[in-house]
This record gives C-alpha cells, sequence and structure tokens, in this order.
C-alpha cells in the first residue's frame, strides 16, 4: 500500500472478510486481492450495534470527516460530526470510508501490487461505484457490523450510498442522499472526461506510469480548475470576485493571472496536486461517469424501488451545476413513486455543488430535522 | 499578411483611413503598422449610404456570414442574411468585419510584422474589444461611410457593437445586442483563462512562438472542448445524447472515449483546431475578459447613457451559461435608466450561448420585427 497520501489514526481493514472467499470481487468481474480499506470512526458503538452511520465522501476526501482524540486536523465535514452536532457523536458510531480507488489509505491505483511488486497504475481493473458500497460494507463486516442506522453520501459519496442501498436493501435503515443523481448526464460526462483528458494530455502522465517524482502535476492542476469551475456557483463568484484584480505587477508576462477569480483558482488547485493521486482520480471519476441505478432494475425507478429503507432523504441545491437539481427531483420522484418514505431538500444555498461543505446553516438545519424526526 | 486562413472573396481594407495617421492607435496605447482588415459585404450600398449594416462577429467565425456569388461556402449566419431573410440583402447593405486580432485575413498576431519581417506572436501589442470596433470603423471609412443604420453583434461580436455606440455615439442610428454582456464576470472569466491556460501548457505552444507545421493543437482541441461545453446547454445534451454509448471497440484503451457527448466533443474540436490561429485564440480571448462598459463612464450604466441610438435590441437566451440572461437583463435595465428606445427579448431557446448560430425560428423572428418596426 502507498502511504504517502496517508492521514494520521486510520484505521486500516483488510477484506474481503467473508470467509473462503480469495479475493475482492469486482463488480464488472475482476478480482482484487489483499484489498485494504482505509476508515475513520467517531463515537461508540452501541451493544446491540444498532447506532451505526456510515458515511462515504465524495471523490476527493479522505476517510478524515472529522477531527478525532487521534488525529486533531479538522476534517471536510467537522461542522456535522461531533458532541451535539447534526451527526450526534453522542448517539452514533459513526464510520467514514475512504472509497475503494481513492490514494488516502484504501487499495487503488497508487497502491503496490503484492503480486507484481509494482505499483497498480492502469493495470488496476475497472472501478464502479458498486466496488466501493462493496468495500464500505465489508469493512463493517469486519468490525462485526451488519446493518446500519443511517447511510450517507454527498456527491460520489451519494451514489455509492444509493449503490450500497440497492446491493444491500436489507443492511440499512435509512439512507441520506446529498447532492448526487441516479446517474450521469452528458454536461457532467464532458466535465469529467475533459479533466481526466486534461491529465493524460500531460506529457509526465506517461500512460499512467509516473513516479512520484515525475507525477503530471499539471495535468491535474488544470483538472482541479475545471473541478472547481463547476463544483461552485457563478453568482457566488459574482459576489465574492466580481472584476477585482490583483495587484499590478512589473515582471508580469502576457495573458498572466490579471483577476483575483483567476488567482483563487490557481492558489486552491496548486494546493489539490500534491494530495492526489493522478490515476486515482482518473479511476474514480470514470466509475461516476458510468453509474447508473438503471442498471439495477431497467430503469431509475426500477431501481429505486428495490432500495427498502424506512426513511430516506433527497438533498439538493438548486445552484449546483454539476448535479443539477433536477437529478434530486428524479431521484425524490422515484422514491414517491414506490411509495418509499422520502423527504426532499430544496435548498436554496449559493455555493453550488460545494454547499454541503461550507453552507453549515441549511445542511446543519436539514440533518438536525432528519435524526431528530 | 499570414493567408493561410484566409477565407475566398474577402475584401481587405488598409487603415488608418485617416489622412495624417501613421499607424492605428490601439486602445491601450500602442500603434499598430500596416493595419488590413478583412471584410465581406452582400446587398447593395443606396446612393445616400443610409442601409448599411455593420455586422461584428463572435470570437471564432470569420467576416463569411452568408453565402455570396464571390464564396458560395454556407456562411455562419446563413438563414439571418439574404434576399427577404431577416437581414434582407434587397434593403440593406451588410458588411461584415473580421474582427482585428483573429486570424481570418484581418492583422493579428498570426500575421507578418512587416518591420521585423516576422510574424507578431506575442510581440502584438494588447488588444482591446475597442480596437476591434474601431478597425471595423476606419474600415466603413475606407468605403466612404461614415454613418450605418444599424450594428449588430452575437456574443464577442456584441460587445464590439457597444464598444462601437460607445466610441462613435454620433455614427450608427440602432444597435442590436445578441447574446452579450456589458462586461465579463468571473465565471465567465475563469473558463476563458482555463481555455488560454490550456493552450500555454501545450509544449508546442513555446511561449507563442511556434510554426504552423508544430502548432499546439492538443491545446487548442482541450480548450476547444471546454468551449463547447459553455456554448451549449445541459438540458439540451440531456435530450441528443442522454447516456448513449459509442460503438464497443476491441481495441480501445483505458479512459477511451464511452458516451456519445464525449464523442461529439472530440469530433467537433478536431475540426476546429487546424481553422484557428492558437496566439490569435489568446488575444481575443483576453479582449473579452478585459472589456467593462464601465471604463466608459465610471460604472455600466453611465457608459449605457453615452449611447445615442434611436432603438436598442437586447437579445439573450435563458439557457445561455456563458453569457447569463442577467448580463442582458442589466443592458436592458441600463437602457431603460438612461430613458432609451430598447427592446428586451429574452429567448427560450434550449441551445445555450449558441442559440443564435441555431435556433432559426426565434431569432428570425426577433430580427424580422426589429427591422419591420
Amino acid at each position: 500500500m502507498s502511504n504517502e497520501f496517508l492521514t494520521k489514526g486510520v484505521n486500516i481493514a483488510k477484506l474481503p472478510s467473508d470467509y473462503g472467499s480469495t479475493g475482492f470481487k469486482m463488480f464488472k468481474g475482476s478480482t482484487l486481492n489483499n484489498v485494504e480499506i482505509a476508515y475513520e470512526t467517531w463515537g461508540e458503538l452501541s451493544i446491540n450495534k444498532d447506532n451505526v452511520i456510515l458515511l462515504f465522501t465524495g471523490l476527493s476526501p479522505s476517510s478524515h470527516a472529522a477531527s478525532s482524540d487521534i488525529n486533531q486536523d479538522e476534517g471536510w465535514w467537522e461542522y456535522m460530526i461531533g458532541p451535539n452536532k447534526p451527526i450526534d457523536t453522542k448517539k452514533y458510531f459513526i464510520v467514514c470510508i475512504n472509497s475503494l480507488g481513492s490514494c488516502f489509505g484504501s487499495t487503488s491505483p497508487a497502491s503496490l501490487n503484492k503480486t507484481t511488486n509494482k505499483v497498480y497504475g492502469l493495470s488496476f481493473p475497472e472501478l464502479s461505484i458498486e466496488d466501493i458500497a462493496k468495500a464500505g460494507h465489508d469493512t463493517l463486516l469486519t468490525l462485526g457490523i451488519d446493518h446500519v442506522h443511517t447511510v450517507i453520501g454527498p456527491s460520489m459519496g451519494g451514489m455509492t450510498a444509493l449503490a450500497y442501498a440497492l446491493l444491500y436493501p436489507k443492511s440499512l435503515s435509512n439512507l441520506i442522499v446529498i447532492s448526487a443523481a441516479a446517474r450521469a448526464l452528458p454536461f457532467t460526462i464532458s466535465i469529467r472526461s475533459l479533466q481526466r483528458e486534461l491529465i493524460r494530455s500531460d506529457p509526465l502522465w506517461n500512460q499512467g506510469d509516473y513516479s512520484k517524482q515525475s507525477a503530471p502535476l499539471n495535468g491535474m492542476k488544470l483538472a482541479r480548475k475545471l473541478g472547481l469551475m463547476s463544483y461552485r456557483a457563478a453568482n457566488e463568484w459574482r459576489e465574492r470576485f466580481n472584476r477585482a484584480r490583483v495587484p499590478k505587477n512589473e515582471t508580469k508576462k502576457m495573458f498572466d493571472i490579471e483577476f483575483e477569480v483567476e488567482n483563487y483558482l490557481n492558489h486552491n488547485s496548486e494546493k489539490f496536486v500534491s494530495m492526489f493521486d493522478p490515476n486515482c482520480y482518473l479511476y474514480l471519476s470514470r466509475a461516476m461517469d458510468l453509474f447508473d441505478v438503471a442498471e439495477h432494475g431497467g430503469t431509475v425507478n426500477a431501481g429505486l424501488a428495490k432500495i427498502h429503507t424506512k426513511k430516506n432523504l433527497i438533498v439538493g441545491v438548486k445552484s449546483d451545476i454539476l448535479f443539477p437539481i433536477d437529478q434530486q427531483t428524479e431521484l425524490f420522484e422515484g422514491f414517491m413513486k414506490a411509495k418509499k418514505n422520502v423527504q426532499f431538500e430544496k435548498l436554496d444555498s449559493i455555493q453550488g455543488h460545494d454547499s454541503f461543505l461550507v453552507d453549515e446553516s441549511n445542511f446543519s438545519r436539514v440533518m438536525y430535522k432528519f435524526f431528530k424526526d
């Protein structure tokens, strides 16, 4: 396993946990050996193990969703998880999974293949969202947990939560899907396709065979900029940046940064590139394009009808251009059609797809309400 | 002048036409010598020269807006211009200008600098939208025309039309601004900034010093893909492509094209790359970021108040993400505030920013109405 991106204090589950199995069966048919999944937990598991919340992440975060005694760094959902917070660590045992295929401790294209003693790179088998869900499920089995109070996921994590409910309908009571979709649509596919092409166009990508010292960082930077543009919303940037200029700089060359918004994108993409493995990015990105609830029943509605949760919550944001509100409406209507107990929160947050990370007040309210009801 | 991109049958105006001037004064202070502007005309100039329609283009089209006896190829606005068409060649003398800085015959970064006998490249001075407007104005002067019935422009051409009305308030009667804006906002700036970075990141760009044989075509392709994504609208693609797959191909490699929308983007960007000069793209793109009506009066409204046209038409499309409808509303309200005669057409076209090129029925109707009123 590659440790360069590993966050402090994660636990590692060795999969498969099911006796007799010799490897982790992937959704598309391949077998992956020596699978390890990084995860973090908060709160205490109750004696009858009925207070588990399983959290899947978006494409880029690690399992470090919140700070803990072991790792006091702020997590990506710090405002959401903790004592008396919306996901209350006094009541629940929260497990956050680092996705199979992601570079923060779980087996991924950046891991060493113990059979060949080489980093997987593009020899890693095709990854599906269903595989990420299965890896989460099997991780819980290593903890002796076979039933979950609530599965939660934002963005790619919302797709993973849906996959979990489709694959293991009897193993969860409640489902929360945030800013996600039953499947990707062409605009989103085109954004992700271009992001992958930006990475693959960097000569240093070298068909996936790069070293840590010569990784395709410029391709990653360009892909991240495009990502940031799709994660936020035009009106938020208008409020934040408008046409503000960066300070004049005599050494500035033609086409250098001129506007604050360019500066912001540059700064934030620079930060990201050394924190994420390029091949992992490609695999996870492609998995999102390929995921389709309709593969689990013929149509999206038939798929959703197979989910047997007691209570479902769909959350969407009107300013989201990556997973537009129509897609959360589709999920809501699919659950309604199947006569499921479902709530739909259509939020006015202005921060686009990323709202769940930053619009603390709206998202806290919605989550408090769900867990109080 | 570089002729590789030249379209058939264009006319070339040699600027400046004003006696005594030794060069073309740029808006930011530089002087450009030996300026030539390519243009095409349709219809007949009336004896008292009162039937001139001046058309400015978007970033990428040439002056070939419609077919003619000299060049029978279909033009980029073929449905709009011709006998009995919305812009009626039986009534009007239409002049379409190839923008200063564009590679279709006008002086640009791709032209030979006759002083140095080298292609300008990045030694071309900073280009402003105002320079493109001035070049159009001076081109008309070479034809003995000092007053225009109507100035029309879509997209970048709409910004140029605004610049024209600001620089030469007494030389036009009517103004039509289509899918444009008083100034670029951060989301649009970020798209264009990333497009430029994609070109500049191609090693073949070589700081702007490339030959025709080794131009940064991959960078151009990537920039064009991002352009296409911003020119159309998510819902149109949903209708056209949804999740349609390309036929299976055994030689397909990991991350190759899988969806029809990827195929469409690839095909359309491949077509474009050899048709446009990369440095010209950079200059025109940057000029759009920098344009701001507020530079002509302190605020956008003060700028618009300086325009002295008899009749103005603002057209916008609700599905446009590059120049969102709010920006055409801003123009309309600015004209209203200044008590100008202004009409606003807010169209339901589903094709996003590019609607003016393809939504023939809506745009024909609006233009017929304007010229009939």
